[in-house]
């Protein structure tokens, strides 16, 4: 179709697929850039950031005419599963999963040196939830020890926020954000790691606080054609003339 | 951004721009076809189909390579509206509606002969609490006569319901569908016209119906690149090469 409108791209694991059941951050999102952005999901259950590289290139292609106005990209919850625990294979080391970044942030950059790159942290890892959700799936066999603890998973919250100083990028330190907020376990969290309606309301409102600090602040973005009250009912030809050339 | 995905576009008014709130009908097809097929809103408050039609082609572009595989098209509940009087402006005779209707199906199916276009009737109005609204907004000055009727509305609904058959397409009688149930006009409409979280769940299932009848169900339809559980940790190119050619 005719694409007039710019596009922001969630780029992630389950947490950005899921951004778009009742209450989810993608759809409130979708939701703030009505007829100013269209807000497209790339989210990918399950995949670490070493996995996300092979998607980048058909994700975004370098020669794409429209490539997207911004992006955020969320992983990390994954890469930071245990190794010698159940998630192991998802597993990806703090220092790749921060190479990893580094190169789906050039690529982007490289698809669109204006693009607005925004990095999201994982968020904080209840591990009783997590323990207690794995024991309402698997009983007595639920494993012992957790497959992702929140120290961990800090250490790469931090590593997503140290390059984005490096490379001038906003991020959000949702791990950190999260946790000032008492009862964030499971006030924010359903499983010990996804997110809750409310977990998705921090998400949403962190970046809406980013997207307006840098150049992209949705309510003073032109509406995509004219309001009604502007149509003359008996020409009203007139303010569509003036207002799609 | 290299668009790999086929594209669902919701083409109306007010209830279709407000698809993605909290609860909405947008929000839950996009969440259905996610990683599957990408839900673009094209939803403008408070139009009628006359005004509809000089979008048409800035939406649409009959020479784009990549036309949406599926579009709704929502509009009425603003043609409805009696004249003489408060919103006699957004009234567009009946018979006008049923050839403005046809002439955006044409487009459409100009764009893309194999495009599955579903017609939606605007749902049905409760007067009683168009009046309410009304009052709550503006006091006593509010007008004494109803801007809607659902009986008038229901006309329209008629036409629409009438040529999706002349056209050989599927249509939502939400007008009648509604009306089925006890309690439709607070359980489904939030101010006698807009839909509630309830009213935005029917939309939603009998778009997914008739979406399942036709050649789109989101169930069966290919997940975009792989789930995460059939990628080898150990060599995770394998499965890409093999599925992302």
């Amino acid at each position: 179709m005719g694409t007039v409108r710019p596009q922001i791209v969630l780029f992630g694991d389950s947490i950005t697929e899921q951004s778009f059941r009742i209450g989810g951050w993608g759809a409130a999102l979708a939701h703030n850039y009505s007829r100013k952005a269209d807000v497209v999901v790339r989210g990918y259950g399950g995949y670490n950031t070493r996995w996300a590289l092979f998607l980048l290139h058909h994700l975004f292609h370098l020669s794409t005419p429209t490539p997207p106005v911004a992006a955020t990209i969320f992983f990390g919850a994954n890469d930071a599963a245990l190794l010698g625990r159940t998630s192991e294979r998802q597993h990806v080391p703090v220092e790749e999963y921060k190479e990893n970044l580094r190169r789906i942030v050039h690529h982007l950059k490289e698809c669109s040196p204006t693009m607005l790159v925004v990095l999201i942290t994982p968020p904080p890892i209840d591990e009783a939830g997590r323990k207690e959700y794995a024991q309402s799936l698997y009983g007595e066999k639920a494993m012992e020890l957790p497959e992702r603890t929140n120290e961990v998973t800090g250490v790469y919250a931090k590593q997503c926020v140290e390059l984005a100083k490096e490379l001038c990028l906003p991020s959000i330190n949702l791990w950190s954000k999260m946790q000032e907020t008492k009862g964030w376990q499971k006030k924010f969290l359903s499983d010990g790691l996804h997110l809750t309606a409310e977990g998705n309301a921090v998400v949403h409102q962190e970046v809406v606080k980013v997207f307006n600090e840098a150049w992209l602040p949705a309510p003073e973005m032109p509406y995509d054609f004219p309001r009604h009250s502007e149509i003359d009912a008996e020409n009203p030809e007139k303010v569509f003339q003036q207002q799609c050339l």
